[in-house]
């Protein structure tokens, strides 16, 4: 018996000789009713083969196996599916265009940090991190399959990704096993707390040869991650950290081959995406083989460009980090970095965390977790907490970023129609009307303060009616803009929300 | 006598009747051995002529008249213009390409701030104006020959620009020799106090008339203009605010004859420039009747990218104001405005004032002056002071926008090759290297605290050697970037000056 979203896992004896990674081709055929599910199998050790399979439906499945020999070839087999476990979603996938949801319809929105190499720190501090991670109230992690070298990042793995040659260096033609169960017993456990793995398939930070494996050595490593981990529903495929450092060794078109081989072997089609370095080489998300936008830009007010450029979901994973560590991409205060959350989401992004605070044994959140020292990651909770509040299906901005005055403040509203926000930033009027419901009704109007997590109630007041301005061809104002204004008090960093009760 | 750079003016009596405004042509032509300069005059009232000029070299000139009228025509005079009196350093022009300084050569770096109707307003208002602009420190004033309607700008002002017909209504063929005799002694005025009229010809906020008159009314209008304000030392010209809402009134060719007919009448050839509204209506300042590029615009990171695409120095007159009022461009904080400022400055351009705190009874300095009440004018003083103090020759920005890592913090180096400054804005290293000197040597570093108005010595340390790190073909970091490092204390907003010593 499996419930829902679950893994099915079966294991088969087959050949040890030779070298079964390269070798060996071995699918599974799962079935039920006229439905065909095709799962790529995998060589795990010694004569262990392994199938797996995330259910997406309840009710009985059949399978078969084929293979290039004939041990794996021809098995069957069958499972029984029943309902999700308590907590349990399934895979995360797009909806409404700009957003997410859970297979069972459950809106997602990413809320996510980075812990590049957390998985190849010592095993005490990888459980201070999953501690850490279930405080947070994050609901994704970046992560890499491929241990880090970097400032900051000097330290051994626990253990290679590939094993290691006889006389050193890495066999990038035998995956390693023990590291692999490894990467999938955390991945499991992150899916248990509610936190996808937005899991790093290739990355250039490298000294022991990852980054220049040769292009067979990379479409197998991209076709065996998938026959190992698409079962897990909490799966993201994180192509790239900073493709365009990877050019050398891995052309745009290696790219897009990857992402068909993901298509090809992963059943359960999890997302897909490719994060650039330089913030004018976003890799070209208008492929359709790209579920979402993966970038990472300090300029948060451009989000609604990015949407339109691409028409998909925005993630940006990296609108700088809040820190104090010299590169200037990990420096930003604390209320820098929740401003720039706030202004994300509410031109109908998404954005990521990131620590990096100076420590004098290298201990940093953003590549080894561990335990977290800033002040953003409270707030950023506080925001996904009221998203989550009214279940909203996604913000959408209320005008683009040339619409006046949205290029200036942020603000956007629900597509359910019931929740509009707006954020004022550094902008700190002392009333407000614009965006504002333009027929009297019943709404609940509360006034947020971002950084000290407080919801209050706003007070109404009369809308101002603005003095008639000559605007060429038009004359603007001399009318109310809404049906009625807030008076605000005059300081940074504040929101509204705007719920219409009937 | 007249001093150099000083008025000198003459006056002829000629006809009264009929309109001299529209049918007498009158000019001077002053002569210096065997330079010969034109000088339009202007009838002001009643039989007065007037002739203006202002001298740009010491010695003995004389001069000519002719006219369409035979009264005016063929009179002839001398003059004797003397050093310049003490302060006085004459008419600011475009040096060093993206820079200013007067005419004797002395740097000028515009710091202004904006009270669009303040020669408007009371006359007691107005004397209060000029005392809060002597404290200040600004060397620039945004203000408009016209009076403002506009949202918080409703009272009618002193008196009418053209003459009031009999029975109502005004006059366009009929300018106010009154209301001009004012707005020459406020100029004259801020000329003593070392500010730069940047004199707004024409704008949209109206209700009398002036944005509707015909383009001949315009053509002449421009023309009298620099009959009458050209021999001021302290004139830029201000084609417009927001000339892109008036373009259902004057198209973009008139602006063009506008900045031609400057050309034409303006012997001193003042500074010419149009501001936009709509951000993403720049006027083409790359025409070459354009001295300098005049824009408003939040995103002053972009700062380069406008020296790039016009190639004239940049003032940004608004990149938001410091204040509370509900429109968006009016309401952002001290802090904020401040931070506008030093990222402007830091990245090659120059950044403008306005203050617009919402008054009981609408008096906002950004409008009609008065009083300042806002807390970024004393830290806007605070660096033009620094930059006074080593006399620069003009900043030039480290990097460009997608230059790392100066797209996200800012630093700028003055041509003169002594000083350098870094800015960190929003971030906070503790630590930095990037753009300090590569060579050891004899430097004085000075720790500067932007809000605080702090000048302490910076702590040098080792420079630190990053681990070197992959990115594609090269490998970055594993050595120093700097000669040494300098420690900071991890908060925000603080700027480096490096100053090399011999």
């Amino acid at each position: 018996m499996t419930h829902l979203y679950d893994i099915f896992e079966a294991r088969f004896k087959g050949p040890a000789s030779g070298n079964p990674y390269l070798d060996v081709t071995f699918h599974a055929h799962f079935s039920q009713g006229n439905r065909k599910v095709r799962v790529t199998g995998f060589h795990d050790d010694g004569e262990d083969y392994v199938i797996r399979f995330m259910p997406d439906t309840v009710g009985d499945w059949t399978f078969t196996t084929s293979s290039s020999v004939a041990e794996l070839d021809g098995k069957s087999g069958s499972l029984t599916v029943t309902a999700a476990r308590e907590g349990v979603h399934g895979a995360v996938r797009v909806r409404n265009r700009f957003h997410f949801a859970y297979d069972d319809g459950t809106p997602y929105y990413p809320f996510g940090t980075t812990c590049y190499a957390w998985t190849h720190q010592p095993l005490e501090m990888q459980e201070r991190t999953l501690a850490s991670l279930e405080m947070s109230g994050f609901n994704k992690i970046r992560m890499a399959v491929f241990p880090k070298d970097y400032p900051f990042n000097t330290n051994e793995p626990l253990q290679p990704i590939f094993l290691e040659k006889e006389g050193g260096g890495i066999d990038f033609d035998r995956p390693n096993p023990s590291a692999f169960a490894h990467l999938e017993k955390q991945i499991a456990r992150l899916g248990e707390l509610g936190i996808e793995a937005d899991l790093i398939l290739f990355h250039p930070y490298d000294r022991w040869g990852y980054a220049t494996m040769t292009e067979e050595q990379n479409l197998r490593y991209v076709e065996y991650a998938a026959a190992r981990l698409s079962a897990f529903r909490n799966i993201w495929w994180a192509l790239a950290n900073e493709y365009d450092f990877l050019l050398d060794t891995i052309p745009v078109q290696t790219w897009d081959r990857f992402c068909h081989l993901l298509e090809e072997n992963d059943p359960g089609q999890h997302l897909r995406s490719i994060h650039n370095g330089d913030q004018n080489m976003n890799f070209d998300h208008r492929k359709p083989w790209i579920t979402h936008v993966c970038i990472q830009n300090w300029d948060v007010k451009r989000t609604p460009e990015w949407r339109v450029a691409y028409g998909k979901p925005v993630v940006n994973d990296e609108p700088e980090y809040e820190g104090n560590i010299w590169p200037s991409w990990g420096n930003i205060t604390a209320q820098e970095l929740v401003h720039r959350f706030w202004t994300t989401v509410l031109r109908g992004g998404y954005a990521g965390h990131g620590e990096t605070y100076a420590d004098p044994d290298d201990l940093i959140w953003w590549a080894k977790g561990g335990t977290l020292h800033g002040e953003s990651w409270k707030r950023i909770k506080f925001l996904l907490k009221l998203l989550q509040q009214d279940r909203l299906e996604g913000l959408e901005p209320m005008g683009m970023n040339d619409q006046w005055p949205w290029s200036r403040i942020s603000g956007a509203r629900d597509l359910g129609g019931k929740v509009d926000f707006i954020y004022f930033g550094e902008h700190q009027p002392n009333q407000w009307t614009t965006g504002l419901p333009t027929e009297d009704g019943n709404y609940e109007i509360d006034l947020i303060d971002t950084w000290n997590m407080t919801v209050t109630p706003a007070k109404r007041i009369t809308a101002h009616i603005p003095h008639p301005q000559r605007h060429g061809n038009i004359v603007r104002g001399g009318k109310a803009e809404a049906a009625f204004g807030i008076e605000l008090p005059g300081r940074p960093n504040l929101a509204l929300r705007i719920r219409k009760l009937d």
